[in-house]
């Protein structure tokens, strides 16, 4: 592990600040672990990643190099600059103890990805109602096109893989190693990530 | 038009409440016409409609008779109980200025549904930056389940079709006639709606 790649361990998560210009690269140490990740503006919390926005400009659920990660307000957030995977989830918000309630009866209950980025975000002056659809690195939910129906399954990254991100403002990032069986496969994993 | 239903203008939004048990039935009177319908907790304004909820526990991206629609803290909003389209959309956040500024170059900017959903949910409270991805009712959003890509087409929805909710709990509803020219085959009709 490079000086300065950092880790987050397994089923947690972290905040960070970025600055416009900066690249961030989130990685999959050991392949197939999603990485929900949450873009909010450092100038105003308010304005924050919006699916809704972004895959309406894009056109296409599926977001790989090239395509710009937009707020709530149409501003272009992140860039994602380079991707060895070339799929990711944006339709699903992070999982949350209610996701165990509903999704997962055989489970022990986990505050998941949702508490995980509150408690990461509270510093930030961010609420957990205000925490919307995540762009979730890795997690691999494939559509389909006839019926509408969706299923999570383990994700097509491999050790190693990653994807990275131009910022185009200055950010807050919350970001984490997701806590969901079916999201990972069945098992937990760390996620790395480096600010460059 | 019946005693106790009401008009939306096209190209217009509004505001109103419902109380838990209550059925709302949004109507497309003349066929091909897209209503973004929003609902807010009445009891804290900070629980909202959630798509990525409501997907999550769908295991779907279109909803029909049968489904229920999801607040961002988990909790049932509304049921669908009756629709004789089929086909609605909630992926994609409502139109907007940022909207018309991006994708319809050769069209005058309008402050679309989400100018609309704001101004109309302003005496509630809600902030414009906390509009979610709407429901959107007789959107036909189709997506390509190989590659990911979707399409803004024209609704299925003929004259005097209807979608029917039950309310789970009290609610603040936006609802308004779409003012995107994409969405609602190149002409704006209005939306009728009733409570019951």
């Amino acid at each position: 592990m490079g000086d300065n790649i950092k880790e987050i361990p397994p089923r947690s998560g972290t905040a960070f600040t970025i600055d416009a210009g900066q690249i961030l690269t989130v990685i999959d140490p050991l392949g197939g672990q999603v990485a929900d990740l949450l873009a909010v503006s450092r100038v105003d919390t308010a304005e924050m990643i919006s699916s809704g926005r972004t895959l309406d400009y894009a056109e296409s659920i599926y977001l790989t190099t090239g395509n710009l990660l937009y707020s709530n307000r149409s501003n272009v957030m992140l860039e994602i600059i380079e991707d060895t995977v070339g799929r990711h989830d944006f339709l699903l918000t992070p999982c949350s103890e209610a996701t165990f309630r509903l999704c997962y009866d055989n489970e022990p209950p986990h505050q998941g990805c949702l508490g995980n980025l509150h408690h990461a975000l509270e510093p930030y002056g961010i609420a957990e109602d205000a925490i919307p659809v995540a762009f979730n690195c890795f997690m691999n939910v494939p559509v389909d096109g006839a019926t509408g129906k969706l299923k999570v399954l383990p994700p097509l990254s491999k050790a190693g893989d990653f994807i990275r991100f131009r910022a185009h403002m200055d950010l807050i990032i919350g970001l984490t190693a997701c806590s969901a069986p079916a999201s990972n496969g069945g098992s937990f994993k760390p996620i790395h990530y480096s600010i460059g």
